[in-house]
């Protein structure tokens, strides 16, 4: 099969330079935004129309090969397969969020938190369209057995916690 | 920026040889699935413990380069930014769809409609997770000012009517 190749629409900055949370913590600060190369500024337009919006990024600074079981670092030594896991070590490294769109100037489109590194190679924005993505009836599929819910449940929506 | 080059991990196979809906229908056949390479398969384990997943996929059957601005063909001529659309023609086509998993068998994840063309090239396989991925507070965007935004919904969802 034919090979493909991307080439970024901007960088996303944030402020994690060397390690980046398993999930974002919002603030109020404007510290979270997708910074787009001049050419195409033009493709915000009515994008704040949205109250959330997917950003597509390259996972660059992996240096590991994928493995197809995996156990995420919060699920108790669970092994799960790579692809009902949000493993960043994937065969194609394509990162995927949910954000909510604060406000956009010029170039940058600020947002809520993301949990990637500074200067990410930005792929791609979509509007996240209620009657498209949201899909109220979802389960946490195997995430929901796992033994202490109630914590991970904190770790997944980047709440802070002290225990 | 640096390049990057993808390698597709299977294809999705639909009935859509010619053309695809601007949205699917789903139907009780087995007409949709995604089919891994067979190195893949061991990463499907627990994902038939989602509802939903995210299909991430190579929209490879453009001809024309992406434009900043489009009108989508059901918005009744109203211009929006690109990255405010979900048009398939984007600096890098990755398409993106939510869809529900009916069955796994061997390498193949049976799935609820996806409006892509038969053998497009599959990228990953994400579960969608209702904590990090339902926004339920979240709006239609610029696509709910739409004058006949009832018979526009109709399209989105990918409900069948004939008028």
């Amino acid at each position: 099969m034919q090979n493909f190749s991307l080439n970024p629409i901007g960088i996303i900055k944030t402020p994690y330079l060397d390690n980046a949370p398993y999930q974002p913590v919002d603030t109020d600060e404007q510290e979270f935004y997708l910074q787009l190369k001049p050419d195409y500024v033009a493709g915000l337009k009515d994008l704040d129309s949205f109250t959330y919006i997917y950003a597509l990024y390259f996972i660059d600074r992996l240096n590991a090969a994928p493995k197809m079981e995996v156990a995420p670092p919060w699920a108790a030594g669970q092994q799960v397969g790579l692809f009902a896991s949000r493993s960043p070590l994937r065969p194609n490294p394509i990162g995927l969020s949910v954000v909510r769109v604060k406000e956009i100037k010029g170039n940058r489109v600020y947002t809520s938190g993301l949990d990637v590194f500074d200067n990410t190679p930005l792929l791609d924005i979509k509007p996240y369209i209620n009657d498209l993505d949201s899909k109220c009836d979802a389960n946490n599929g195997w995430v929901q057995n796992v033994d202490d819910d109630e914590h991970l449940a904190l770790h997944i929506q980047g709440i802070p916690h002290d225990y």
